[in-house]
């Protein structure tokens, strides 16, 4: 069944236009008593029917709300250092399928890509429609959002978080694999945790050390050696294999 | 440090033409006492130093064995639906840097891609270069292998592994939690699990129903929708979290 994500807060029946009405009427060609899930900026999820549509507006009643629990119980914000290419825009279709919470990207000392202002604010967009594709199809109940910040703004950012975790190349090849699942013991759930992953070059050991003076710990990922986009992969899916399977 | 795969059993000196000798040589501008990674057909990965270089040959010498285990104490398959476009190229990309044993391609009553066997052809060798690269890369100790199967060919093969899963969509629908847990506690260590994964329209209830009665079971990958190709990400990233990081 097709999902909508509204800018709005719940309501048990609600009037829509421009895309969401777009999408209904011209793309799916829905009519009266068609269902689909509406996913309101609350979190709140229903099951609603067409009860009318018109050439702007469509207007619809909710049946139930959506019982199943979709989001992870912690909330994970995946920082990447700036990627190149389209590695960005598959880490955040990917990392939104997998449950991430929200996405920041930070120039890394190492990053081969520089984006100015303008180009930022181009990427971000393209990036937060991708996001919003992605959480549709895989039925969130979160709409991921996907900002820029800089170095400081990201240290700054630490103390919003109950832990900070670098994955770091360094901490696989050295066979550290006890940070991850201990993260995960002392976490419960609604708490934020922050996970910083490198450019291709990986982190410098200056941005360790400024990263870990401010509170972050080194986490190893398992043995191999993972690239900058599938490193997130990884670690959404040990969280939903940890919380929402094992636990 | 580079790393190579060498297509012979281990040999403590190894003299080597083709191509990895192109790439030392040529790519790499590696001389006398430069320092590679070999691992050999047998799974033995040493450290090794040149010792001799000209136009044709490189002889090396091993200075020690690789330490570090890299590999998952379980053997994973992934059997993939022939997906869309170029979605199997990243499966098998990720997939080996994630740990993968091995590939299957076969053809799902709902693929939309058809390939003749010419097309399979190139597509295998295209998939395997790519295997190989990701092993370098990813520093692991086994090259994992693409092959491509019949639906018939596929199920005559679940007898060679100790467990069969089906990831299915609807299961994760149902909240169908505890499978892919289970069947991780039940395995030890040397022991082959075979996970087949639908094509983009999923698998239909007719194909489940053959796989199910040849002995497949059916496991959830948690409660959101992933695509086909992230579906084998979270499937062999929770491995090596349950196996390499908490056991």
């Amino acid at each position: 069944m097709q999902r909508y994500f509204i800018d709005q807060a719940y309501q048990s029946i609600v009037e829509i236009s421009g895309e969401p009405h777009h999408h209904m009427s011209r793309v799916m060609r829905m009519s009266v008593d068609d269902q689909v899930f509406l996913v309101f900026n609350d979190q709140t999820a229903i099951k609603a029917k067409i009860v009318a549509i018109d050439s702007d507006h469509v207007r619809l009643e909710e049946v139930e709300k959506e019982k199943m629990q979709r989001e992870l119980p912690i909330q994970i914000t995946v920082a990447s250092g700036f990627p190149k290419g389209e590695k960005l825009e598959l880490i955040v279709q990917k990392g939104t399928e997998l449950g991430a919470h929200d996405f920041v990207a930070f120039p890394g000392e190492s990053s081969v890509a520089k984006w100015d202002t303008k180009k930022q604010k181009k990427k971000q967009q393209r990036l937060n429609k991708i996001a919003q594709e992605a959480a549709e199809q895989s039925h969130r109940q979160v709409l991921p959002t996907v900002r820029f910040a800089s170095e400081k703004e990201l240290i700054a950012s630490f103390s919003e978080y109950e832990a900070v975790l670098i994955a770091y190349e360094e901490s696989a090849k050295q066979g550290e694999q006890a940070q991850l699942v201990q993260t995960f013991q002392q976490m419960t759930a609604g708490e934020k945790l922050l996970v910083v992953f490198g450019p291709e070059g990986g982190l410098t050991p200056k941005e360790i050390e400024k990263f870990q003076a401010a509170g972050a710990k080194l986490c190893g990922l398992g043995p191999r050696i993972l690239r900058t986009e599938t490193a997130p992969f990884y670690l959404l899916s040990a969280a939903s294999f940890y919380f929402e399977l094992q636990h």
